[in-house]
């Protein structure tokens, strides 16, 4: 395989590679989502595994385990459980969120409704811990379980960040942590649990996949400020219209004064907001380098991860990890 | 302690008897369902374990693993977790139901708002997670997470059977196990082993456990045809007006031709009600002797749950269970 062919991104790469895994674990969670007596719930699923996400927490999971020399099977079942517990916690946003469109098709709870969106992620949660329970490693379930712990506390504390003014760069990463990065450290630290690594490979995988988690979280937050030519469609402007205290607006506002705090507090803490408030938004971040600070972070956090990388031994998955953590922030580079 | 003591009710004396292990339980569960990160999340809980109820499930883990001769600590974290996940289930079916009441108070969805009920309920099961992992136990948690697909799935089957005439005693039975007999036999199952007891003690408090939740949803849906002096202040007909098939009705319902069958039809599956229709149906279940017929079906349940205790050593704790029983069905004799 090629690492310089430019045509096959990174995730498609590391796709390729655990082509074998990727499809033991598609089958299990095929046969674990299904339920016989509530035929709802596999069609709910389905629809949403259907759309295909990158599976970019499975892959990760996988990956730390082949790259600490796993050689069972049960890390299929951690990457089945992790995507359910993904899956899960997408199905639960929605409905916290409202929102009516989820990889490009209308979400579950606008399909069938917030009843089924609600009771198919609990059987989803309850799913993936009967898959990691199978592996039979209580530091597996350890870690799961206060990632799972931690994902809701990250969620909770967004809910109540929304719409406050006073939201500091600290408490945004407090969320992303909880809500993003928590999942990808615990993906790739249970891999390397399962697979016996030691304390410094297990530690340098949960690094790594907390600032990947960080980084992609970042770039998901400057990309609804940026134009959509840049972002492939994506709606610019979502995160502002919703008044969410995302680091480009919590950058700028720190920088605001007079007329420019009484914008942000008429738009995001009122919720006042007209025609022309979102262009203005975008000229200030312009004009205080809000956006390229962003970008700097995202930029950051993937270096971080890439350099957790180096105390694990040399390998084509090594360095595929190395060049998934540089795509995640190259669209910004 | 004296069991003649008529006025003082079986879950109390359970949980006088009980009453060292419960508040150690109840230190456990304030511990726990804290986070640092997130205020909002105590204060829903709070709202919901505060409200006082009956405790029911956690005392049975605790007087399964009592009388399977328990003598460590870990109890509490098991009986902790059974609330939790009990609790995080009340909070998630509200949100379900579009429930404005609960034990007498207003619901955590109508007092914070759906997404608080959904996330904190997201919290509470990886709470409990934590909370079961803590045992070191993994048949516990084989248990108890089997026990939670069960309940979902008991949870959607019943939606997909609401308002569908032809719901039968089968799929009601399907239900009421999932839903509400799941997580009690899984309580007192989880106790026992724990406990280290045999297999054949092991299944009888499973058994117990299932038909006393069977026996506890049969009493809960029968009470909601019974008039308001007998259940003290519940309102009558809500299933009714919600449409939901519970016992009596599918039993009523099975008996219905002609201009029964057309009611119902009405009634239920057209959704189209009039003043004097609840009345009616109760005409027909007195007609047709199906309130008689559920009630016996309750006391049939707790009879059965009763009978599996006597393999059970001989112990107060045991004549309480059996009292409890006894207690469930008591106010339909």
């Amino acid at each position: 395989m090629s690492l310089d062919d430019k045509s096959v991104k990174p995730h498609e790469q590391l796709a390729n590679a655990l082509a074998q895994d990727l499809e033991a674990t598609d089958a299990l969670i095929a046969q674990r989502m299904a339920s016989e007596n509530a035929p709802r719930i596999p069609e709910v699923t389905a629809h949403l595994v259907g759309a295909g996400g990158k599976r970019l927490r499975p892959m990760l999971t996988i990956a730390a385990a082949r790259i600490c020399g796993y050689e069972g099977t049960l890390h299929h079942n951690l990457a089945a459980a992790v995507e359910f517990i993904h899956t899960a916690t997408l199905l639960h946003d929605d409905v916290v969120d409202e929102s009516k469109q989820r990889r490009g098709r209308p979400t579950a709870n606008l399909l069938w409704d917030n009843k089924s969106s609600v009771l198919v992620g609990d059987y989803l949660f309850a799913r993936s811990f009967q898959l990691m329970t199978d592996t039979q490693n209580l530091r597996v379930l350890s870690i799961l379980s206060n990632a799972s712990a931690v994902i809701t506390e990250g969620e909770v504390l967004q809910l109540s960040a929304a719409e406050d003014l006073g939201t500091t760069e600290d408490t945004y990463y407090k969320v992303v942590r909880g809500k993003t990065a928590a999942l990808f450290s615990a993906s790739a630290e249970a891999g390397a649990v399962l697979a016996g690594a030691s304390e410094d490979q297990i530690t340098a995988l949960h690094n790594y996949g907390e600032s990947l988690g960080i980084a992609f979280q970042v770039v998901d937050d400057l990309l609804d400020y940026l134009s959509d030519a840049e972002t492939m469609g994506k709606n610019v402007g979502d995160d502002f219209r919703e008044r969410k205290l995302t680091l480009p607006v919590i950058k700028t506002i720190a920088k605001a004064e007079g007329d420019e705090r009484a914008f942000w507090i008429r738009v995001i803490d009122k919720g006042d907001q007209r025609e022309g408030d979102l262009e203005h938004a975008l000229g200030l971040m312009q004009a205080h380098g809000t956006l390229e600070e962003t970008r700097q972070a995202a930029i950051d956090w993937a270096d971080r991860g890439r350099a957790q990388l180096k105390s694990l031994p040399e390998s084509d998955l090594r360095d595929m990890l190395d060049a998934l953590a540089d795509y995640v922030v190259a669209r910004l580079r």
